[in-house]
């Protein structure tokens, strides 16, 4: 899902479909210049549970420069033991742990959501891609802890022609069953709740099929909407909602390559895949009512996926809060550091959008958007002198500061020091996502 | 000022620097779906005044096709007296109107305000172009009622350099001590508050000069939304709020070909001066505390600037309603009808960005934006097998729907029907604006 993806309040997007993550808004703290650590799935889950850069956890790639890289059914990798996960520090912490929906950090055994810190969980560890034939390529599974209970398109019925599925209401009644069994412990819970209806082929249930003005994509938006008012709802009615800290956000920038099923991201360029606002500047709202200070109030300090992790361990000891100052954000494509936000500044020194093979297929991950130096097909290495941009004043990233400019210099020094700094400490994991697709080994 | 320009609850504007229009909007109704009746200044505010199209009311060119003009100091036309203004419309409902800002309307004494319909005046017939020469060109002069009190850039100061004017400070304390002369007669008020800082060249007063997240025209959204809050707190502490219709709107979408100033359209293609969604959306608030019934919703179907004509005409019987159906929005771009919105469908009959001779100078309509048929340099027709885009999937305007598919012709029908009545009854109105610069005679 994207930024422009949200409704409410005051012209988000057009048709104004969401209003449970509007209300959620409301009465929480919406963060408005939160980053994913990867604008693609797999890397972007592995940094939110590990809070570390997938550079940094394994979760990219070296078979390609700046290649973005997923787990599909082929892959081999999946995330170490050694990493230290957001489920496992809970644990520590006494907590109770369940993820339900997509996994995406590993298929073998060794990899699945029970060896590395949740005690429940009912999902799989892949999307809903497919129907496979029963034969080279299986259907992706689904589990309910440990053990497998059925595959997509098979047990778990999707209708990919019409875009129905009932996968989103069974998450729902999973999340509210989950929390409604640990309401009345004295043990601390952490749900992780992660549907994967907005990613391709988008998919609703029966009753949120036609609802929206946007199509498929806004009847699986809105039925997600509907899902995160189930959840709040449940921790209001259970009266355990002031001792309750919520966070939505998402993985990765709306894909807008897809006719059929094109997110938004608001004003930011392109979308999932690039390291653009749009495809790494997510939604994120946090929700714990009596502990958030002015409510309906935005914070722009907060940056990314990182931050959560941090903020967690913070609520360990109970505590919630914003820092103060800016902290540098890295936009990482793959193996390679494309870009740098420092206060309102963000410095590519790598651009792309994507390349002619995809193009020339119909694969565009700008549609409609052409600048020069930044959406080309081919990539561009910037780092001599990286293109800048403030995000304040453009936060479409389309007026580069001008190099011969005073402002160009002021902001580029400290930016400058940060990335030596940053690649002098950087120690990279091993990549775990090589062979990413069965065309490269 | 554009859609993406305002703030509030959630993902608007990345800034998030309009508090008080935000408040209007949760106190009220946002209209998501409203239009301005022209990309430009004095034919859109010459259709709000009178609830016609520009191409009825004159305020259009004949000098070339599908040429935009407003009224330079230069022009020698302006409102014709037949034209029946919604001041005039309410002098006969008994109240007592004032124009607060930029008219536009026509510059020679017969065009000026006080003769169509407002009792008083403070502001000026144009923009705050300039400053000029004491030769040729005399500075835009500013108006006390019938009376001119001195010029813009002598008696009323702006610092072109700086960005800074104490104008807009001016303009917000003659709307409040207006309304509060008011408040205890029995006669109802009508206020026309048309401040002009966002429009190039920006400013703002001092107070304002910096504080904005977004540069000098951040600066001026702020300092009108700090207008926006003085007037309706004015209304609140004179209790007359129940009683007082408020409406807010801009004149054209936000300018964004200027660097130093652009506004945003938030996820709309291209702006001022367009025909796509950039140009005419128009942000949209109602707010009648009491009045409005569920506060802080979003209504879609209120679709235009000659509504907002028809909805004053109706409150003149204190009646406030919505049209609960969809009526064609036309969208003109001087002498032609360039598309027609019908329900969620959008149809271009004709599709530009601008010419060559402005591409080369720097000018640039649509930056960063590139679509095939939709933002090319040379006019395109295509009148005879329009460009159709269904705006709830695709508010962008970046995906046509398929000619050959069965949707085209099922939501092409009735828009043709609608385009062939519509310049079967259309009266064009003598060009008022002919002679629009001093290039074209
Ligand atoms: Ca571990
Ligand atoms: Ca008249």
């Amino acid at each position: 899902m994207g930024w422009g993806d949200l409704g409410g309040g005051v012209l988000g997007q057009p048709a104004k479909e969401t209003p449970n993550l509007d209300q959620m808004a409301a009465e929480g703290v919406t963060l408005t210049d939160f980053y994913t650590a990867n604008p693609l799935c797999s890397p972007s889950r592995a940094a939110l549970l590990t809070g570390r850069l997938p550079i940094r956890n394994g979760f990219y790639t070296t078979n390609d420069h700046a290649r973005n890289s997923y787990t599909p059914q082929e892959i081999v990798g999946g995330i170490a033991d050694f990493e230290l996960l957001l489920p496992e520090l809970l644990q520590k912490g006494g907590y109770h742990n369940k993820i339900v929906g997509k996994w995406h950090l590993g298929h073998q055994e060794q990899y699945l959501p029970l060896k590395h810190g949740f005690h429940e969980w009912f999902g799989a560890p892949n999307c809903h891609f497919g129907p496979y034939d029963d034969g080279k390529t299986p259907n992706i599974p689904v589990y309910r802890n440990a053990e497998m209970v059925g595959r997509y398109y098979e047990e778990f019925a999707i209708d990919k022609h019409k875009g129905v599925s009932n996968l989103t209401q069974m998450y729902i009644k999973e999340a509210v069953e989950f929390i409604e069994e640990h309401s009345n412990t004295t043990k601390p819970f952490f749900l992780y709740w992660a549907p994967d209806s907005t990613h391709g082929p988008v998919y609703a249930s029966m009753p949120f099929i036609g609802k929206s003005q946007r199509g498929r994509y806004g009847d699986a938006v809105m039925e997600l909407d509907h899902g995160v008012g189930a959840i709040l709802r449940t921790l209001e009615r259970l009266a355990i909602d002031k001792r309750t800290f919520v966070f939505f956000t998402s993985d990765n920038g709306a894909a807008v390559s897809d006719r059929a099923a094109s997110g938004s991201n608001g004003p930011f360029l392109c979308g999932k895949q690039t390291t653009f606002e749009g495809g790494m500047r997510e939604p994120a709202i946090a929700w714990w009512p009596g502990q958030i200070k002015n409510p309906g109030t935005r914070k722009r300090r907060l940056p990314g996926k990182l931050e959560v992790f941090t903020r967690v361990e913070l609520m360990l000891s109970v505590k919630f809060l914003c820092h103060a100052e800016w902290r540098p954000v890295f936009f990482y494509r793959g193996n390679e550091m494309m870009a740098v936000r420092y206060g309102f500044y963000k410095a590519h020194y790598w651009t792309w959008s994507n390349g002619w093979d995809e193009i020339k297929v119909g694969i565009d991950f700008c549609p409609g958007q052409v600048l020069a130096n930044m959406t080309q097909h081919e990539q561009q290495n910037h780092t001599a002198r990286p293109l800048l941009f403030h995000l304040g004043r453009d936060p479409g990233e389309k007026f580069p500061v001008r190099f011969s400019s005073p402002e160009y210099d002021a902001a580029m020094s400290p930016i400058r020091r940060i990335v030596v700094e940053h690649k002098r400490n950087l120690v990279a994991g091993t990549p775990q996502l090589n062979v990413c697709d069965v065309a490269v080994q």
